[in-house]
């Protein structure tokens, strides 16, 4: 059974205070069966990725508040929760779902609303997607993304400078993305001269905490955009207990299933959404996926060049990616997948990869504890 | 695609002090593997349900936390909440992923860790899977079902003992599994006299807070009990949005579609395990499956003879049900699951339903916002 994506639809990513969580949700339902021309009625079941709602707002059993919101069809609604890949797990379930062949048209939804509570309740929250010695230890998740810049830093001989391309890069793209967080381009010089996070990470290495919600329809319908693969693999929770602190095996095994899966290699993918978290994690992930060589990208990254931005192969982030686009944990892996979508459909806007025929969005949990790879084709 | 129960392990429930969260996922995983003469490397993915160790534990990312327990073999592992139904949508989803052929066995485990919390905020967190408005209001779960039970008493003119007849019965069954959190047979009057927790709910009606991890097998290879069908469906959250809160109308829609599915109907069920939250739960429930007619509950519940104790058809709850076997809420619905399994395949040892070849389990969340209905057959 073939599965393709119908439509997509994303909610302004950003501090919406003005928006609550089930105000986010009825906007992307009705914005996603909108834009895939479908009422409720034509869905079979609805696959929510969702991390912080239970831990931030004492909010548990989404699945019957949204079939409420939906007028009490009924519908068979599954939440996941896999850190900051829960809406790629989610993803991942509704493909087989239309492969088991239990039904024509699902909806798949991630959302997060952070920003309603304070910066150290949200990052205590984070956390708890450490493993427990390193969360109980003081760790945070800045701190662990610092340890992987330091170790891969000082492996290949290179300096801030070289993380620092990779937000340089994700802002010019935001800011031709409307739905982004941040839509300001920044400089080499501002994200070197902003602030330690954790050396040496800083302010302008970090995505933000937002506010969003995204949703996709998939159907065993014929469409133009076709889901290729869509594979997951887990590492281990802990660093301590990782070989090389710069490979990121979840994303490799993740990575090598889909290509495999798909039939087609890691030079094939014109565009490229990837979890960068941190500016180093953008770095270890393409180097992860085989698009780079390890120890190349440090290098690579500068040669990122904002009056031709789009000569890379594959173009990575062009939604801004977490650090522009904005990072609401569980809408994140849908809105890549979403983006990858507008890509091969041509609606990318002033973002347009052009003649792009072959996308891949990787979403990652916590320090690379999972990951979710989804390759799709036109 | 065929779908077959190759293996069931459950760790005693109970209040398990002296053992961890990870404690009971290894015994879980390595007691299910070991019955299915299997080992790791022989399962493609893991499917997990789990309701609060994010709220109560600040845990989550369990999905890598499980792999690295298991050595890092780098599974796809994926977490499933819904509420006190986490276990039901955990397995729901891994029946469709070895529909859509992506393995040959699977894994599925449903835990919870609650004793080791002050009831208070386990009462708290729970609460977490009422409406928003309802939960602000201040109610909990013994406060929702005792609505629900006012409402069924007045409506058909029964008194708290014909409520109190679901909890001698799963006493009594409790009594004969070395697994349950409670084996000691109560009366009548035990029930009767027992202080009441939200009226007429009483300490006696009330299923107790548990620890408990549970686990089966689940292969395309042919064995003894099959998965005849696997159904999940939603209801309104808002007990004021219900038209009657004597019908428990997710597990009604769950239950005729598990029902038109398999190709069976009520009367041909043999033995069952249902969602008994409360004694009101199991007396609702049962009438929502259609076992027995609308407001028929209360009379028919006193039917129950400890002299002849499987006289019954379907005989209900032999595993004590959670009122007796404990309510590990994660773990609840694969532990019912997992009961059926062992009374279709003769395994039941005290508890056997002698000739039992079709079985039913029902899985409910929270007061009733989503419930998930299997049947097994052999």
């Amino acid at each position: 059974m073939r599965v393709f994506v119908k439509g997509y639809y994303s909610t302004k990513f950003g501090e919406l205070w003005d928006k609550s969580l089930s105000d986010l949700i009825e906007e992307a339902i009705f914005g996603v069966l909108k834009s895939a021309n479908l009422e409720v009625k034509d869905i079979s079941a609805i696959f929510v990725g969702n991390m912080l709602s239970g831990m931030l707002d004492e909010n548990l059993l989404l699945s019957a508040k949204i079939n409420e919101i939906l007028g009490n069809p009924g519908l068979p609604i599954f939440r996941f929760e896999a850190a900051c890949a829960s809406g790629g797990t989610a993803f991942y379930n509704a493909v087989q779902f239309l492969k088991a062949e239990k039904g024509k048209n699902v909806l798949v939804l991630g959302l997060e609303k952070m920003t309603d509570f304070c910066t150290e309740d949200v990052t205590t929250a984070l956390a708890s997607a450490l493993s427990g010695e390193e969360q109980v230890a003081g760790l945070t998740f800045p701190g662990a993304y610092a340890l992987m810049a330091r170790y891969y830093l000082e492996k290949y001989g290179y300096s801030e400078e070289n993380l620092a391309y990779v937000s340089v890069k994700n802002h010019f793209f935001g800011s031709l993305n409307p739905k982004a967080h941040f839509r300001k381009k920044i400089t080499l010089e501002d994200v070197l001269n902003s602030a330690y996070i954790a050396e040496p990470l800083k302010v302008l290495d970090c995505s933000p905490i937002s506010d969003g919600a995204s949703a996709l329809i998939l159907s065993t319908e014929k469409s133009l955009v076709e889901v290729a693969s869509c594979e997951v693999a887990t590492d281990t929770i802990s660093l301590v207990r990782r070989k090389n602190l710069d490979e990121m095996l979840s994303v490799k095994r993740s990575g090598e299933r889909a290509f495999s899966f798909a039939g087609v290699e890691a030079k094939d993918v014109d565009v490229a959404e990837v979890h960068d978290c941190f500016s180093i994690a953008e770095i270890l992930v393409i180097e992860s996926l085989g698009f780079w060589k390890k120890g190349e990208g440090g290098e690579r990254m500068k040669e990122f060049d904002l009056e031709d931005p789009f000569k890379s192969k594959p173009v990575v982030n062009t939604s801004g990616g977490l650090k522009a686009a904005g990072h609401p944990v569980g809408a994140t892996g849908i809105k890549q997948i979403g983006e990858i979508f507008l890509q091969l459909s041509g609606r990318a806007e002033k973002r347009q990869v052009e003649g792009a025929k072959l996308g891949l969005a990787q979403n990652t949990a916590g320090s690379g504890g999972l990951s979710v790879v989804t390759i799709l084709k036109r």
